[in-house]
């Protein structure tokens, strides 16, 4: 995998609400903009049923604080709206975080309460990248959760992500980056090949059959081009037409057929056979059709080799949002003391205070339980994994988090991860989260 | 509304599958790509029970086509990764964009089969805008067809966006403009105010009372800055003792108190008399907290001012995607001729031909039916309102629908199209399109 070159990140300094930077001219105002501060980004809950969660974007966001400055058009929009006054936008202009970051690596699974991202700085540098934070921990581990629950079902054939025509184009080029660490071999989407180094793949629309005079015009100009390996489009017309023919004209050598309707399960048994009785053992069969985790895991017994999943992954199964929030836990008081301070409403609670996060792990390596706490974390934790790592210090970028390496950083961790988990964590079923959170005192 | 001066609009010619530059490479193998080919766009359903839907996306997908070309960094990639052969490179190299593009207008009402977008040229050019087209076509419309159910519901009280931190940070700016397409009144999201000119708006969070000493203080902070007008948030602790402690700071021209948890019917009833008793009559309530349309709804009776609206409007409330597809229809055959094409499998119809379409009114101006026909409308067609408008002739943009210009032509046809409607397109429950789709011979 290789970075992108020619790329050029946008700037990030505007995907922000409004009510960030008029908060950071009232507390420039009173004086507390200054106050050291502690944000954690966390989902207070799973989406409804599942077991668990994948962190996925902090490789984005890291890419993206980079860019988080103030260019003067920019400046002069929130002039001319008079959205802030001249003080405010005399701080922005040179802003540049110069702050802290910890949080879990992107892979790694999160539970209820996780700190999945701290951010620990001025209030002022914190609060202002709050809305871009969120936008991208709650999306891209949206789709990861999603991805994994998919990869999890699949067992080991392999996912494909070719969901971009279903969401948001920039959410697309994300939601590909996200399903591949979270365990899909391959992506559609050009874009995030461009950028992350992401392995491309596709095969043919029924558009292109249909621009041909027939089925077997549109699949030898498509063999001509691409050689027998390629993967043949089987349905615009009759399946087992589709493959006979494609058999007669590629041979043996034909790379695949793909199956896009229809009850998926009784046909890929049937073509498996004809393909077989054709001696054609090695062409493979790609379903689509909008799979999403419960039907891979129904297509399990059936002759399938891989599955190309589109609008279920990139809109998060059901669960399009991680319901991330950023929370002000601790800052300092007038006599520049920390103290941990948390919002009181009844339906909605927050803990007060830093924290630290284990993964609990029994003689085994399997994972009993998620543990916080406030603080530093005990000296003496046994086989506890600690789960935060330090992605930046004093506004400076650690390397490997970023590019085509987070990426694959994320992979490995995302696997890693999950083979840690107790097995329970594979049901598809609603239930409770796979290990508990515990805080401890 | 201005049009944003520094937003350099992205490259867009990687938003796209790779099999569609597979399918351009094969066809231009077998002398087919310049086949002259019409696809269009459309949804073969509603969302689960919805009444209708709203087109939103087509300003940004004219801004796009401006920027579908290939840069050589794009190309070196599309070579080094062997996507696609020297020819299809060399083919790329000079990609713009020369045919004709029809469709709906944005904010339109769109019901099943309604032809949205049409695209009129080579197969070539058509093919490799399918994806870039759909994606935004599936969510702008996702988020404009919940918006306008919400604003529907909200009647004429005023809907803020503010859903950002819910969404992948550029979903969140389309976001912003597809719900003040559909009627909502602002946004916090500042990159939608820079781009597009939509008005912006914010108030304060949790964090910001919880960094000040006292919620006094944090009152006084924001009051002492922002003015007197501002809205102060008053759930952080308790709401009666907030609402006093803001009353008593800023006076009867306090502008306004956001709540943000518990029971919003019960506790906007009270705050409302607590105000009216301690003089502040014109101190508007906005209420917030994971509202969708039919919480909106159930608040028709409650003393609120403004609805913010975050979570379940950048999902789609619960329909993130719009399900839209992009077939080709009609297509020269080898010897010049256009032919009608649809692809046969059963459980998804498609009807080949190119369409028009037609929103026909009874003698009071309401909607009664979508009339869709093949071939060209028919000469007298009494109070049938035509639907689709040119927008691409010859590659060539016409004015008016870009930029900020193009969003206010979309909030006035929402506007218009809703008013033209049948009173039961305003029906939250489950049910059938408002209007039935027929296809005339």
């Amino acid at each position: 995998m290789t970075t992108a070159a020619g790329w050029d990140h946008p700037s990030t300094s505007l995907f922000t609400d409004h009510y960030e930077l008029t908060m950071l001219q009232a507390a420039l105002h009173s004086g507390t903009a200054h106050r050291r501060s502690v944000f954690e980004a966390f989902a207070r809950r799973l989406p409804d049923g599942r077991r668990y969660g994948i962190v996925a974007g902090t490789g984005r966001i890291l890419e993206g604080i980079r860019n988080f400055t103030f260019s003067d058009e920019q400046l002069q929009f929130l002039s001319r709206t008079k959205v802030i006054n001249q003080k405010t936008i005399d701080y922005l202009a040179g802003f540049r975080f110069t702050g802290d970051i910890y949080g879990y690596a992107e892979g790694e699974v999160y539970l209820p309460y996780s700190p999945v991202l701290i951010v620990e700085s001025s209030f002022a540098e914190a609060c202002v990248l709050e809305t871009f934070v969120l936008s991208v921990l709650n999306h891209d581990s949206a789709i990861a959760s999603a991805a994994s629950r998919m990869t999890g079902a699949a067992g080991g054939r392999p996912c494909i992500e070719m969901g971009s025509r279903r969401t948001h184009e920039e959410s697309a080029v994300a939601a590909a980056r996200a399903a591949v660490i979270a365990g899909f071999g391959s992506t559609s989407n050009l874009e995030a090949g461009f950028r992350y180094g992401l392995k491309t793949v596709g095969t043919a629309a029924h558009s292109f059959t249909l621009l041909h005079d027939s089925e077997r015009e549109a699949f030898e100009a498509q063999l001509a081009s691409m050689g027998p390996g390629t993967t043949l489009l089987a349905d615009t017309y009759d399946v087992e037409t589709a493959v006979r023919t494609a058999v007669e004209l590629a041979g043996p050598a034909l790379g695949g057929v793909r199956l896009d309707s229809g009850d998926l399960i009784a046909q890929a048994q049937w073509v498996r056979k004809l393909l077989d009785d054709l001696g054609n053992h090695h062409t493979r069969i790609t379903v689509t059709s909008d799979l999403d985790e419960y039907a891979i895991a129904a297509l399990a017994s059936a002759p399938v080799d891989a599955y190309g999943v589109g609008t279920e992954l990139v809109t998060g199964s059901g669960a399009p949002t991680a319901s991330m929030v950023y929370k002000l836990v601790s800052r300092e008081d007038g006599r520049g003391v920390q103290v941990p301070v948390a919002k009181k409403a009844k339906d909605k609670v927050s803990l007060g205070g830093r924290k630290y996060a284990l993964r609990r792990l029994d003689e085994d390596g399997t994972a009993t339980a998620e543990i916080l706490g406030v603080g530093h974390r005990p000296a003496d934790d046994g086989n506890d994994r600690p789960l935060l790592q330090q992605f930046v210090k004093n506004g400076e970028l650690f390397d490997g988090w970023t590019g085509a390496a987070g990426v694959m950083r994320g992979i490995e961790r995302h696997a890693a991860s999950m083979a840690e988990m107790p097995r329970t964590v594979y049901r598809l079923q609603r239930g409770e989260a796979a290990i508990p959170t515990v805080f401890e005192e």
